[in-house]
């Protein structure tokens, strides 16, 4: 990765001036209006913005998606909807390796606890969250009371709408938004390629590009058993966007920490960062070396590997940004300009001090952090059965208590979620939890020591792998039914089941929740010094801003485009000419091999076909899957990745290389006509509805 | 792993009773003759010890060997071979995974810079070495008066005899013996198989058993330019061993820690091995990620890569060992006891006190041990480029100083040695150097800070990436011609030349000779420790022990055994026919692929053929291609791994679970025979002479 670029974002700040670069994942109730009309004379108008709001659609599990048929067909990547293939596969019928296509509505799967959700308003209810905390209130009465506050307004929205109704913080604290969603929880599996096309070149050219992925997935919506007619769809763009032209992303931002501090910038750097790799890479090593055993294991692991190997190269590639003096000589430039025009006024002294308090904050929440991964993050016990059983015994000990007073993830707005996800009958291999308990409980042991009091209670006198080796074997806990009586029994009938995974946790819960308690004051402290810095950026700039990503629906735009690098021109576009060649360069080696049905079919395809191509659309994880649409609102793309340059999009962003990679429109319609033979669905695609 | 079992050595120990399991890595000098007597009713003779000794072959890379014909041919494994194979293979050309097979001796290829030594002859110096310090002499002046005896020993012995002379340090610190070696550098490469046949099964089962590996490779011996005559081979058993058999591994055991006090056992289980762990982990991602872009990123990593995973399966074993409770509460109540027996008695009071001085240099150690390892062990610059550059800047400092001045890799007797590695013309690509590089000095940051201000001047402003690339790009440390000027302009000439790599060496060199002086102080007060409670264990059981493994020559003893794994009887032998059903389990996919010639050549084969087979022996990392011989001091067949339940006999022997690896005999000449078409090589280790 070239690491002498200056971030975009980083000029204008400096210079002061309003953002000239394609920047922003900006919230549907502040759009870029302005920006949009001053560079591309493009006009936002509600009615548009309102269908493409409600034509995009959440994957709960993590990831974006779209309706493109009036019939409720839903578009994803094949990556995204991994984990629903994952569950639905058997050792005989792997459809996450193979694909899957259901050529009538008939054939469609049901998916496993699968929830999407689709945006259908925003309120701003800033104003109401911070009338509930007192001016006195210490840190941890205020994170109640507001927690309070916005478990109400929760409970009362979803009373008055039927919606699922999420408060969310934005700003880092400096706005409450309460976002409704409707929310589908039948949704089947229509088409899948095989996971070789859709992951061609695996982890090796996962974030590079070129790239040659057909990374996409589709379901279909039900309700009642049958599909649903959906209001807004996107319509389908056959020939797609062209270099230079105007596009727009509709998607899910995960996280972005570019309003982060100094402070908080080094702690992520110096802490977070090297924590969060030092655990993926043990885990990948972990996976990997399990996964070779057989191929049953490679199944069993493949969707998680993924994952892994994915957040990994994510990783890396922000970490590099942390460690490039450029980034963060500009970072600090920004900040120390930004404080000095907070110059001497009385109405920013909070937002003056807020920097102080934050770098505090950082020292605090250093201090427990890696006891509160391992215990209430629950690093330590990183396996399905201990998950199930603290959400069961958690379950029990908190419903009883009033809505607002509860841990936020046991609030009633989010309790049907809650169920779906507790009650889920995915498969949970005995083998593959005791590799990975015996493992976490190893990285306990050796992060707490192993004479730590509690590291001793948890092992009992064992081994880790021994200790793994008996919890897997003796709990219940895999058992649906089981998991059902218990719940429905509540505290009593947790405790009184005694079982020894449940029992592990409740050991631990103890010092997780009081690890959690001060963890959630420090964070409410900073989310205070953040809100005091965010209003004063309002009033100096006004709204002209957007806040971090935080996982909620976000528009960005920018322009197909090409890149230099080490000299050399990237093109914009590539061609399904170019997957073969790819694939030859590499002797078909995996992860460049090809499923049959592409070697057999090679001569029926149009090799200038566009397959993948690049953009400057401000995105970041949780944005896969989104839907690259033109001016006419038309779905020309769909985003399955970013180049390496993007990584340190986490922290400012930059339009030299840093690139947004998406499938094209045709490359999608090629490959379902030639390749699969999915004729009723390309022109379920095509035509915006199914033939009937 | 089970972990059920309770160490052999433990009980016996616990007991109080003599050994009575086939434990022990014994001296040449003290070989466990009663023993053997009493339990298999063998004498070993000093002429049986002789010739089985000067048939052992040690390699300088890391691993073991023996003479199979007088005409100088070795037989060592095909992984202790693969740096040799690496170095001599190209992008076209890979003898590494592709194997060779010299048809006449005329088609042997020279290896780059491989040292071969053969034992000669031991010789006991403790007492000189010991009269060298004065009770008074602080540690590092002990140390320093020591380092000189040695040295002196050393040379006075070389010029003597001519011969490579190592004074080796045992029962950590316990005897001094003088090792006398005939030492061999021209050394030809003669037979490979595929690395498919060589490490079927790869890395997923590696350390695992039934196994079916041909790990083996052959060289010959060369001087002035003829293959060498030597006295002593092992001659070749057709049939092998039988189930029961009495064998012996004579062979090169890199390091056991069972002689370590309970304070180094914990040291080790919180301190060392999850580092080392850590370190293993993420250098295994950072070189699967980049093997995986390309075929020839995957030639150029193979055996470093291999090394790692092989390694990191072998740490975690042994790790898993430390968290066993059993194992430690064993380990525990034999110090214990021993202690005990200590008592009051004023000959031992130095032996009492040894156990507080051990925890106390273990506290002095782990107040260094991070800085140490990444600035003076080089994890902060893991890269050839770094390697070389620094020996080069230290020999122009180290060799105007008095030999026993020196450090100790800079002593007259290593001298040859060093110079055949420092002028080693083996490949040094640029990019791999980069990634290491990049990757290695990302980890110095994190580990020691980004604002470390030593971390500050290597780093030179720029990011890690950003760093390694100039630094590598810019040094000319890859030329040999350039190396060989340095070396002979001296200090001088290496600093007026201002190669950017060894100025960063430089820049590192002062504090590193300061952590390294430090270091070795504390580990002479540890050495001086362990010495007095091995005077006092002498006192108590007589010479009836070993010492712990240092890469110098051991005797093993042991019978070829299966055991028993959760109710499944494991046999002692696989055949050629188990192979082909493994493969066939799984779909022949790698790393379960068999080369072509085994596909074709399968029904020639007798499939009922021995392939590889287990035993007793107590054997650890570097007894790999160690001969396992019978009483007749044939050759029955090699060492080439241990399985997962032997990883722990690094802290204690066990002979329930635990077993040692080898490759049948019989297996080698069918495969040679049926496979390769090498009749002549077949018949020279049946013969015991090259057909002329």
């Amino acid at each position: 990765m070239k690491t002498r670029f200056l971030p975009a974002a980083l000029v204008a700040m400096v210079l002061g001036s309003a953002l000239r670069a394609d920047e922003g994942m900006w919230l549907y109730n502040n759009p870029p209006r302005e920006q949009i009309r001053a560079k591309y004379g493009f006009e936002i108008t509600d009615a548009w913005l309102d269908h493409l709001m409600k034509s995009s659609v959440r994957f709960n599990s993590g990831g974006s998606g779209s309706f493109v048929s009036e019939d409720g067909l839903v578009i994803s990547n094949h990556h995204v909807g991994a984990d629903a293939l994952q569950k639905v596969s058997t050792e005989k019928k792997n459809l996450l390796k193979d694909g899957f296509h259901a050529r009538t509505t008939a054939e469609e799967i049901k998916c496993v606890d699968l929830e999407l959700n689709v945006l259908q308003s925003i309120e701003d209810v800033t104003a109401r969250v911070n009338a509930a905390v007192s001016a006195s209130a210490s840190p941890e009465e205020s994170f109640r009371a507001r927690r309070r506050a916005t478990a109400e307004i929760e409970k009362e929205s979803m009373a008055k709408t039927g919606l699922r109704s999420d408060v969310v913080t934005l700003y880092q604290g400096g706005a409450y938004h309460l976002y409704r969603f409707k929310k589908y929880t039948d949704v089947r599996l229509v088409f899948a390629p095989e996971q070789q096309i859709a992951f061609f070149g695996g982890d090796p050219d996962n974030f590079e590009y070129p790239r040659f992925d057909l990374d996409i997935c589709l379901f279909r919506v039900y309700e009642d058993g049958k599909p649903v007619t959906v209001a807004h769809h996107l319509a389908w763009s056959a020939k797609g966007a062209a270099e230079g032209e105007l596009t727009f992303v509709s998607g899910h931002p995960g996280r972005t920490d570019r309003l982060l501090t100094m402070a908080e910038l080094a702690y992520q750097r110096d802490v977070t960062y090297p924590y969060t790799l030092e655990r993926l890479k043990r885990r990948e090593v972990l996976l990997n070396a399990w996964s070779q055993r057989s191929e049953e294991n490679a199944r069993r692991s493949r969707d998680e590997l993924f994952g892994i190997q994915n957040s990994r190269k994510a990783r890396d590639g922000g970490h590099a940004g942390l460690y490039d003096p450029v980034l963060m000589k500009s970072k600090a430039n920004a900040e120390s300009a930004f404080r000095a025009r907070l110059g001497g006024r009385a109405e920013f002294a909070q937002a003056r001090d807020a920097y102080d308090t934050i770098a505090e904050v950082q020292k605090t929440v250093g201090a427990i952090a890696l006891r509160y991964r391992l215990l209430e993050a629950e690093h330590g016990f990183s396996c399905d059965s201990y998950a199930i059983a603290r959400t069961l015994l958690r379950a029990g000990d908190e419903y009883p208590k009033p809505n607002g007073d509860r841990l936020k993830e046991f609030g009633d707005a989010g309790k049907e979620s809650l169920e779906l996800d507790l009650f889920s009958d995915k498969p949970i291999p005995e083998d593959l939890e005791t590799l990975n308990l015996a493992d976490s409980l190893t990285f306990l042991a050796e992060k707490l020591g192993a004479t730590d009091p509690l590291v001793e209670r948890v092992l009992a006198g064992k081994s880790p792998r021994a200790r793994a080796q008996e919890l897997v074997r003796t709990t219940r806990i895999r058992e649906v039914a089981f998991r059902k009586k218990l719940y429905a029994g509540g505290a009593d009938a947790i405790r009184g089941a005694g079982d020894p995974m449940v029992e592990v946790a409740r050991l631990v819960d103890g010092e997780a929740r009081e690890l959690r308690r001060r963890f959630e004051a420090a964070e409410e402290t900073r989310k205070q010094a953040h809100a005091a810095i965010a209003r004063a950026r309002f009033a100096l700039d006004g709204a002209s801003s957007y806040p971090d990503a935080t996982f909620t629906l976000r528009l960005s735009y920018g322009v197909v485009k090409g890149y230099e690098e080490d000299g050399r021109k990237v093109p914009a576009e590539t061609t399904i000419a170019g997957l073969y060649a790819r694939a030859e360069a590499q002797h078909f080696k995996p992860p460049f091999d090809l499923p049959d049905r592409w070697i057999k079919k090679r001569s029926a395809l149009n090799p200038a076909t566009p397959f993948n191509f690049v953009g400057t659309h401000d995105i970041i994880g949780g944005n896969s899957g989104s839907p690259v649409v033109n001016r006419a609102g038309e779905f020309v793309g769909i985003i399955f990745d970013g180049n390496l340059q993007s990584l340190v999009l986490d922290f400012a962003y930059d339009d030299v290389q840093a690139r947004s990679l998406s499938v094209h429109s045709s490359g999608i319609l090629e490959s379902l006509r030639k390749v699969y033979g999915a004729t009723a669905l390309a022109d379920e695609l095509t035509k915006g509805r199914r033939k009937r």
